[in-house]
């Protein structure tokens, strides 16, 4: 690719089977897989393991590896944590792995794993980092990946791409496209993150579990500077951790 | 249903197999199947025929029936008529069926059609009488059905759907959902409507093969009054008709 041809700035809005990406992609499950994942590296886990399924999950657990995920947006059964990124920030998980397992994120992640070369987990929590590292990984396409709810857009995901997008904007020459253009609507008819956060059938879907206070959390804007990187797999889980330039190139410690 | 209870007002930015449609669809293919619809009924066309696919198109041809559609933007060999709505108002059809081949806006008329109730082809062109059609039959839910591309979403047709969402709001009490949301976002983000059309890919599309004066035909708000309506079936073409509200009740013509 010359080097003077500017970059694809691209947003998808829902995942679909068909669809390649090329290069890196940002994938958001802003309430709240995205936001929990990089709040359990914050507490300090050395590893987030995106599980296929709550099956999955449980065949991991293990004295150094705790399991959180949500089915219905509750706690599920034998699992050690919810999917609840305040809760995740307080939980004492240094130097353990944490497997999750929750529904839309985990399908996008799958998505952008099976074909991207670098998939990253972002949210408004960790937007500034994610951004930054997206354009310096990419050489010649950013896709933003929404995770969306069963197979609808989502309030929240676009905004949150929006807000993506915009950071990038400011970092380096992209051409935008359709879903780009829509994020950036979106984010600029909001000023205020909690508004679209709150407008959401994925906010309302917590209310009706008394589970809203975890919307002004995911609300809040590079609070964090954690983003996970995939690095690999295990069995049909995606190992993600916490970027750290120092190690690239680096042998990977894992068995 | 209760009177009382609000309907829904819902805003699908891309045909998903899975969902359904309880109620009225408005499907949006605005550059250009849905307001090339619109402009073959305004030049006098009895009915139009959406057809799966441009083999099942040819098979209709006939002395009172003419085929239009398109591939890569083009006029297909065979074909009468391209997917021009320039062409299609100036078009000698009085009386006639025309039967339209075309891509993203035939899958998402068919999806609809599979489950809905009313089916409407609706665009910038004819928004007003649409938007009002649609508010009319509905007693539970208007979905707007954007056909997209390949996919991916349109800022094209998702700023049609804001359009729609607008009118269809000052008629009645709706309760909006994400996508309505993001799209009411991008229709006040472009008070002009050939800017989003113009930024969209449909219309690089068309640059590329020499048709960018349809762009401007299909961002003309409300010039007319034509809803093509869904009456039936023939084979797998979807029969459209000018909704007449005299005609509630007759029997139709159609043998
Ligand atoms: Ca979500
Ligand atoms: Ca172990
Ligand atoms: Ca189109």
């Amino acid at each position: 690719m010359n080097a003077s041809t500017p970059k694809r700035l691209r947003v998808d809005l829902l995942p679909q089977p068909g669809l390649a990406y090329p290069d890196v992609v940002l994938v958001v499950d802003v309430i709240r897989a995205t936001t929990t994942a990089a709040a359990f590296l914050e507490a300090g886990a050395s590893a987030i393991y995106v599980s296929a399924g709550l099956e999955q999950a449980r065949a991991f657990k293990d004295h150094d590896v705790v399991i959180a995920g949500e089915e219905g947006g509750l706690t599920p059964a034998g699992f050690d944590y919810g999917n609840s990124p305040r809760e995740a920030l307080e939980a004492p998980v240094t130097g353990k792995t944490v497997v999750m397992a929750t529904t839309n994120g985990t399908r996008a992640a799958h998505l952008a794993a099976a074909t991207a070369k670098h998939v990253l987990l972002a949210s408004l929590y960790n937007a500034h980092a994610a951004a930054r590292l997206a354009n310096d990984l990419a050489t010649e396409e950013v896709a933003i990946l929404c995770a969306g709810a069963g197979g609808r857009v989502g309030l929240d995901d676009t905004y949150t791409a929006g807000v993506l997008a915009e950071f990038i904007q400011l970092m380096g020459s992209y051409d935008l496209q359709d879903g780009t253009l829509i994020a950036l609507a979106t984010r600029r008819t909001y000023p205020d993150p909690l508004e679209p956060l709150s407008l959401s059938l994925a906010a309302k879907s917590l209310q009706r579990v008394g589970l809203e206070a975890d919307v002004p959390f995911c609300a809040r804007i590079a609070a964090s500077p954690a983003v996970p990187v995939l690095e690999g797999r295990v069995g049909e889980a995606l190992i993600f951790r916490r970027y750290q330039p120092q190690r690239a190139g680096a042998a990977s410690s894992e068995g």
